[in-house]
C-alpha cells in the first residue's frame, strides 16, 4: 500500500450482487466452487470460536442431508397426490361413485361389499353418466351421451389446463427435462423451477393427463421434484446463494422425480447420472440415493395404487425365455430405433413450424383441438379409452387363469387340467383377434397423436406414450410368436424348446420389451433404461431380452441421428448446452475460434492502470460482452486478469455513490499500488478486488478438442487465448457451441443464449 | 518454410516410442485423448477411400464391444473355475471322496443316491482322512488325526501360494485394488495386469482361499478381470497403444470383477463408478454393464454353487421389519465403523513395521507362521473351520422349518402348527446357546487374525473377512433382540409390533445388516455397497436397514479419518493418487506449490533458438525433469511451449544417427523457420515436431484448490505457472500430492513416483 490512507480499497466489504448472474447466462463453475470453499473456510474457522458458531457449521455441514429428506418427502406426497387425482379425474369422465363422488372407479367398487373378486370393476355404486341421467346404461342413446360427456370432460379438463399454464406460468409447459438439463449444465433460467411453477405444473399436470391426451406425468414429475428441489434450496444460504451447489441438489431432485415416476429408486439415480446431470460428484450420488429412496417410501406409504407396491408396473412372469426368441426381441429393437427417429424427426420438424408459423399464436386453440381429436378417436376403442397407464398395465401382463381380459380369452382345452401358474400353451379365441385389431389401430392412432401432442403448451411427458407405442407392438409381435409356436410345433426353431402343452412364449414379456425399445430410441437411455426394467420386474432373469432390445433400438436410432428428443429440444430452443456425449473430432485450433476475427475490430480490453472512469463506462455502452480482459499495457498485451461486466458497472456505481472524488475523468487501477499520477489529476478508483486474477487461458495453437474437453470439465464460461504470453482473443462457451454447429453444418446462430 | 530445402522438418515421421511412458509414471490424459482423436479422425477420413477401409473401421469402432465381450466370458469363466477348485481344496483339508476324489464333499453326496434329504452333508461316500486312514471315524485319535492333517494341507496350500507367488509373479500378492486404483488415476506399473500376474494370481488365489486363512476371494477377482481386461487390450492397437483407452476398458473389468465376485452386475458398475475408476466417461458406465452382465452369466452358466443362483448369498426373508429395529440396526452401525477405524489403524501399522523392520525379509516364514496360527486356532471351532462363505451364508440365512444348523436349535411349541414359511418366535434352545458361545470366540479369532493376514505376500481379499465379522456381531445381537421380544412381550418397545406367537425378529437380517456395516466401515462404499447388498436379497423391501447401517458406519468411521482401507494403502506405499474425493479447502496460491521455490536455482527452460545440441544434452543429463518449458528468450520469459525429456533424447539421438551435419554445436530450434545464423555454423537441428505447443498454464495467484481441480478433472502431468505472460515455474502432480500431505500434516516425501 502506498502512503496515502484514503486509497484504501473500499471493496473490501463486497457490496450486495456481485457475483450473481444474469437471466439467461452461464455460470462460472470454478468460480462457484471457489466461492463455496471460501464460505466453508469462513465457517470452520468460525467454528473454533465458540459453541454456537460449532453448533451452526454442524447444522451447515448437515443442511444437505435435510434438503433431501425434505424434497424426498414433498415430491413422494406431490407424486401421491397426483396419482389419486388422476385416477379420479380420468374415472369421472366416464361416471361418477354415488356414495361418494370423490371416489375413483376402483375404490368405489372396493368399498362396496357386493363386489365379487371376478367381477371387481362391475359395482352398482359406480354408474355412468348416461345411467346416471337417463336411467339406462345401455342402447345407442347411452352409449352417444357417454361418448359426448367424455368429450366434454376432455376439453374442459385440457382448456383449463392450458389456461392456467398460459396465465400464471408459462414455464409449466412441457416436460421440462430438456431445460433441467440445460440448467443443471449451468444455465439461469429465472423463475423456471420456481414456487407458481410447482404450483400450476402439479395442478394442471393432473388435468392434462386426465384429459386423456396422449401424454405421460413421468417427465413432468421431475420437473416438480426439480421445484421442489429449488424451492428448499431457499432454506439455505448455503445452496440459495451458490449456482454451483443448488445444481447439486437440483441433480439429486432429478433423481427422486424418477425415482416415484416409476417406483424404481436406483434407476431414478443412473437416470440422473446418465440423462439430465451435468456436474455429478460422487457425494451427490449417495445424496441422490437417499432422495429417491425417501420419495420412493413416501410414495409407498401414500399408497396411490392401493396394492403396497413400489413399482409403477408391477409385473411376474413365470417361464423364462429361450435364445431363439432373441429374435423377436431384436426385431422390436430395430422398431424401436425406427420409431424413436421417426418421433424425433416428425416432432421437431412440428415444432418449428409452430415456432416459425402463426400455429404458435395460438396455444389454447391448438390443445383444443387436439383434445377433440383424441378424444373423439380414443373413446370407440377400448384400449384408448382407458388410461395409457392402465393399457401398459394390462399389455406387461402374463395371462393368468384368472385374466378377464380380452387379451387372454384363449380357448382352453377342457382335458388338461390348470392349475394357476402354468398355463400350457393355447390356441387364441376370437376375442384375441378382435383385441390384436383394436390394438393394430391403437397403435397407429398413438404413433400419430404423440407427435402432435409432445410440445404443446400444456405439461407432458413422453414415457408414458413412448412405452404405450412399444408395449402395443410388443404384445402384437408376442401373440404372433405365441400363436406360431402353438400352430407349428414341429418348425426346427420351436422344435428344441416349445413342445406341445408347453407354456413357452409369454407375450407380456414381448410388449415390456417393446416397450423399452421405443422409450430408449426416442430418450437413448441404456444403462437407467435396462435398471428401471430390471426393478419393474425384480429380477435379472429378463435382463437379458431387455438389453438386446435396448442396444439395438440405440444403435438404430443413432444410425439416423445422434440426438435424443431432449438433446433436439434444446437445440430447437437454442440453449447453450454442452452435451458431455459428443465427440469433438475435427481438427480446428483455438485460433480458429476466438474473437476477434480477422477482420473485426481489436479486442476490448482494459488497462492495468491507465483507464479512466469515462472510458470504462464508454465501453460498457459500446460493447455487450460479459467481460474484459486487463492487460498490462496495449503495446505489451500481457495479461493481468479478468473482470466481469456485471460487476465493473456495479463497483462504479457503487464507488460514483460512495466515494468522494471519484469522477468520469479518475484513472481506473488494478494493480496493488496506485499508479504515480500529477497531483492535478482527481482520486484514481481501486478495482483489484472485482479482478479475477486467475483467468483461465490456452494458447492459440490448442486443439479445440482440448478446449471442448476443458469447458466441458471445468464448466468454463469463458477463456482467453494466448501466443507466447500475449493475450490474442477470448473464446466463450457461446463460440464453442457455435463452432460446433457450424462443424456438424448446422446454423450456427441457431445457439440464442449466452 | 525457408529456401533451404535439406532443412525440412525429419520429424515428420513418427519414431518409435515416442509418446510412451515410462515404468511408474504418470501419464497425461490429455495428450492420450488428443492422440486417440487423431487416430479416429484418420480411420474416419481412410475409410471413404475403399471398401476394405470402411470394414476396418466399423471393426474399429466395434473392438470396444468385442473387448467386453472377452473379458466378460474370461473372467466369468476364471470365477467358476475358482470357485469349483476353492470348494474341493477346501473340502480336501477335512476328507476326500471316494467315488471321485475330484468331487467335493456337496458334488460327492448329490451323486450319492443314498442321500436323504434331511442329511444332505453325510454319506458313505465322503469319507474323513482318519476314518479313511484307520477305519474310526470317531474317538479322540481320530480327531487328533484329522486336526494334524487339516493343518497339515492348510501349511502345504499357503507354502505353495507364497513360493509361486515370490517365484513367478511379486505383483500377484494383496487385493490388487489400491494398485489399480491408481492405475485407472492414470499411472504406469509395468507387469501389474500382465499374463504372469494372471496366471500366477488366479492359481495362487485359489490355494490361498483353501488354506483357511482369513481372507476372501472378491478383491483379488477385481485384479483378475482387470489381468484379462488389460490381456484383451493388446488384441486391438486401439487399446494397446493408448494408455487412457486402455484405462476405459479397464474400469468396465473391474465392473465385471465385482459382478462375478458377488453375482451383482449394477452393484459391479457401481462399485467401478464409486471406488475404483477415476475416467468414467458414460459410454464406460453401458460397456461396463455389459461386461458385468456377460461376466455374471458366464458364471451362472458353469454353475459352481449348483442352485442356478447368481448371487453368492441369496438369502429370501418372509417377515417384514419394524421401525424399531432401527436402534439396533444402527448400533451395528456403529460397531461397522469402529470395527473399520480399528482395522485400518491396525492393519496399517502392522504393513507399517513389515515395510521398515526385518519382518519383511522372510515373507514366507510370515505366511506359514500366520497360516499355522489360523489353522490350529480355526479347527477346533465349527464356525471358523469351515470356510468363511459357507459361515456367512449360514448366519444370512433365517431359520426356517428344515433348518438342521445348531443356530436354529430352538425349543418348538408342540401344540402350534408349523407352516414352512411362518415360524413363530421361539425360546432359544441350548445349541443356539451354544453357538453363541463359539459365535463370540470366532468373532474375537477373526477380528485379530485379520489384521495380520492382509498385506502379507498372497493374494487376499476383504470383502469376505469384512462381512463375517459384521455378520458374527449381527447375528449375536438378532438372537438377543429376539429372545428379548420373546421374554418381554410386555415391554413397550415389543408390545405394538411383537405379540406372541408372531414371527416378528429375523437374526438373519441382523447378520446381513452388520456384514453391510463392516464392509462399509472398512472400504467406505456406500450406493455400491448397498446395492450389492440390495441384489443380494432382491428386494427393495430391506434398503432402509442396510442404508441406516451404512450411513452410520461411514460417518463414524469418517470421524476417525476419512480414509479407506485402500486409500491407506495407496498412501502407504507413496503412489501418486489423486482422490476425487478428498476436498482441497486450504488458502494456499500456485505460486505456494510451484518449483522452483525461493532459494532454488533457476527453472530450468530451453530457448527456442539459441539453445546447442551439446546444451540439451548438458541439461538432460544434470537434471531428471520430465520435460522443460521452452521460451522466446531468456530474457523476456514468453512461454512458447513445452517439451517431454524422453521425446527429446530420442529426437537427437535419431537425429546425430540419420541426420548429416548434427553435431554437438547445432542449435536446436523450435520455431516454424530456421533461425539467422552465421553461415560458419552447423547445420541446426528443428525439433518443433515434440513441441508441444499448448501447454497447460495457470497464473500464479490462481488459488491451489482450483490447480488441484484441473489437475484431477483434466488428468495433467504438470502444469506451467505464469505472471503477466512471463514463465515463473511449474507445478507437477507430484508437487500437488506431496502439497496436500503437507496441508495434511502428513509426510511429503511419501510421495515416492512421478
Amino acid at each position: 500500500m502506498n502512503g496515502a490512507g484514503n486509497l484504501m480499497d473500499f471493496l473490501d466489504e463486497p457490496f450486495p450482487d456481485v457475483g450473481t448472474y444474469e437471466d439467461f447466462h452461464t455460470i462460472d463453475w470454478l468460480r462457484e466452487k471457489s466461492r463455496d470453499t471460501d464460505r466453508h473456510r469462513k465457517i470452520t474457522s468460525k467454528s473454533k470460536e465458540s459453541f454456537w458458531e460449532l453448533i451452526k457449521s454442524l447444522l451447515d455441514a448437515w443442511s444437505g442431508w435435510v434438503v433431501m429428506l425434505l424434497i424426498g418427502l414433498l415430491s413422494g406426497t406431490l407424486a401421491g397426490v397426483i396419482d389419486l387425482a388422476v385416477d379420479w379425474m380420468t374415472d369421472l369422465k366416464e361416471g361418477v361413485c354415488l356414495t361418494a363422488f370423490w371416489y375413483s372407479h376402483e375404490q368405489c367398487c372396493w368399498t362396496s361389499n357386493e363386489t365379487t373378486f371376478d367381477d371387481r370393476d362391475k359395482c352398482p355404486q359406480w354408474q355412468k353418466w348416461a345411467e346416471l341421467m337417463t336411467g339406462h346404461a345401455e342402447g345407442a342413446g347411452a352409449y352417444v351421451l357417454n361418448y359426448f360427456l367424455y368429450v366434454l370432460w376432455a376439453l374442459l379438463f385440457s382448456f383449463l389446463a392450458v389456461s392456467l399454464v398460459r396465465v400464471f406460468a408459462p414455464y409449466a409447459c412441457g416436460s421440462g427435462i430438456p431445460e433441467i438439463k440445460t440448467i443443471l449444465s449451468g444455465f439461469i433460467i429465472r423463475g423456471y423451477l420456481g414456487k407458481w411453477t410447482l404450483l400450476i405444473k402439479t395442478v394442471t399436470l393432473v388435468l392434462a393427463v386426465s384429459s386423456g391426451l396422449s401424454l405421460g406425468k413421468e417427465g413432468p414429475l421431475v420437473h416438480v421434484a426439480c421445484c421442489c428441489g429449488n424451492l428448499f434450496c431457499s432454506l439455505f444460504s448455503k445452496y440459495s446463494k451458490n449456482e454451483g451447489k443448488r445444481r447439486e441438489v437440483l441433480s439429486a431432485a432429478a433423481a427422486a422425480g424418477v425415482s416415484v415416476a416409476f417406483g424404481a429408486p436406483i434407476g431414478g439415480v443412473l437416470f440422473s447420472l446418465e440423462e439430465v446431470s451435468y456436474y455429478f460428484p460422487l457425494k451427490t450420488l449417495w445424496r441422490s440415493f437417499f432422495a429417491a429412496l425417501v420419495a420412493a417410501f413416501t410414495l409407498r406409504a401414500i399408497n396411490p395404487f392401493g396394492n403396497s407396491r413400489l413399482v409403477l408396473f408391477y409385473v411376474e412372469y413365470h417361464t423364462p425365455w429361450y435364445m431363439a426368441e432373441l429374435v423377436p426381441f431384436i426385431l422390436l429393437g430395430v422398431f424401436g430405433g425406427l420409431w424413436g427417429t421417426l418421433f424425433i424427426k416428425a416432432n421437431i420438424a412440428w415444432c418449428r413450424r409452430r415456432k416459425t408459423t402463426q400455429l404458435g399464436k395460438y396455444p389454447v386453440l391448438e390443445v383444443i383441438a387436439v383434445t377433440g381429436i383424441t378424444a373423439l378417436l380414443a373413446f370407440p376403442n377400448p384400449y384408448t379409452r382407458r388410461s395409457t397407464s392402465e393399457l401398459i398395465s394390462e399389455l406387461f401382463n402374463d395371462c393368468g387363469a384368472l385374466e378377464s381380459s380380452q387379451l387372454c380369452d384363449y380357448i382352453n382345452n377342457p382335458n388338461m387340467s390348470r392349475p394357476v401358474d402354468d398355463i400350457p400353451d393355447r390356441p387364441a379365441g376370437p376375442g384375441v383377434y378382435n383385441a390384436l385389431w383394436q390394438l393394430a389401430l391403437a397403435l397407429v392412432f398413438k404413433i400419430v397423436i404423440t407427435i402432435f401432442t409432445f410440445g404443446m403448451k400444456i405439461p407432458s411427458g413422453l414415457f408414458i406414450p413412448s412405452m404405450a407405442v412399444g408395449a402395443i407392438a410388443g404384445r402384437i409381435v408376442g401373440i404372433a410368436v405365441e400363436q406360431m409356436a402353438y400352430h407349428h410345433h414341429d418348425w426346427i426353431i420351436f422344435k428344441n424348446w416349445c413342445r406341445p402343452g408347453a407354456d413357452c412364449v409369454t407375450p407380456g414379456l414381448y410388449a415390456m420389451v417393446g416397450a423399452a425399445a421405443c422409450l430408449g430410441g426416442v430418450t437413448r437411455m441404456t444403462v437407467s433404461l435396462v435398471v428401471i426394467m430390471f426393478e419393474l420386474t425384480g429380477g435379472l432373469e429378463y435382463i437379458v431380452p431387455l438389453m438386446a432390445a435396448a442396444v439395438t433400438s440405440k444403435w438404430v436410432a443413432d444410425a439416423f441421428g445422434k440426438e435424443g428428443i431432449y438433446e433436439s429440444h434444446i437445440q430447437l430452443n437454442g440453449y447453450p448446452y454442452l452435451d458431455v456425449r459428443d465427440e469433438f473430432t475435427h481438427r480446428t485450433l483455438a485460433t480458429d475460434v476466438m474473437r476477434p476475427r480477422r477482420n473485426d475490430p481489436p479486442l476490448a480490453v482494459l488497462t492495468q492502470d491507465s483507464t479512466t472512469v469515462e472510458d470504462v463506462e464508454t465501453l460498457i455502452k459500446d460493447t455487450d460482452y460479459n467481460g474484459f480482459p486487463v492487460v498490462v499495457s496495449r503495446e505489451s498485451e500481457r495479461l493481468i486478469g479478468f473482470v466481469q461486466r456485471r460487476d465493473l458497472t456495479l463497483a462504479i456505481k457503487t464507488a460514483r455513490q460512495k466515494q468522494d472524488g471519484v469522477v468520469s475523468s479518475s484513472v481506473v487501477y488494478f494493480t496493488e499500488d496506485a499508479p504515480q499520477l500529477p497531483a492535478s489529476n482527481p482520486q484514481p478508483l481501486k478495482l483489484r478486488r472485482i479482478l479475477n486474477l486467475s483467468p483461465f487461458t490456452v494458447t492459440d495453437h490448442t486443439p479445440m478438442e482440448t478446449v471442448v474437453d476443458i469447458f466441458r470439465k471445468l464448466g468454463l464460461r469463458q477463456c482467453l487465448v494466448t501466443r507466447s504470453g500475449r493475450l490474442l482473443g477470448i473464446i466463450t462457451k457461446k463460440d464453442v457451441l457455435r463452432h460446433m454447429a457450424q462443424m456438424m453444418n448446422q446454423d450456427p446462430e441457431s445457439i440464442m443464449f449466452n
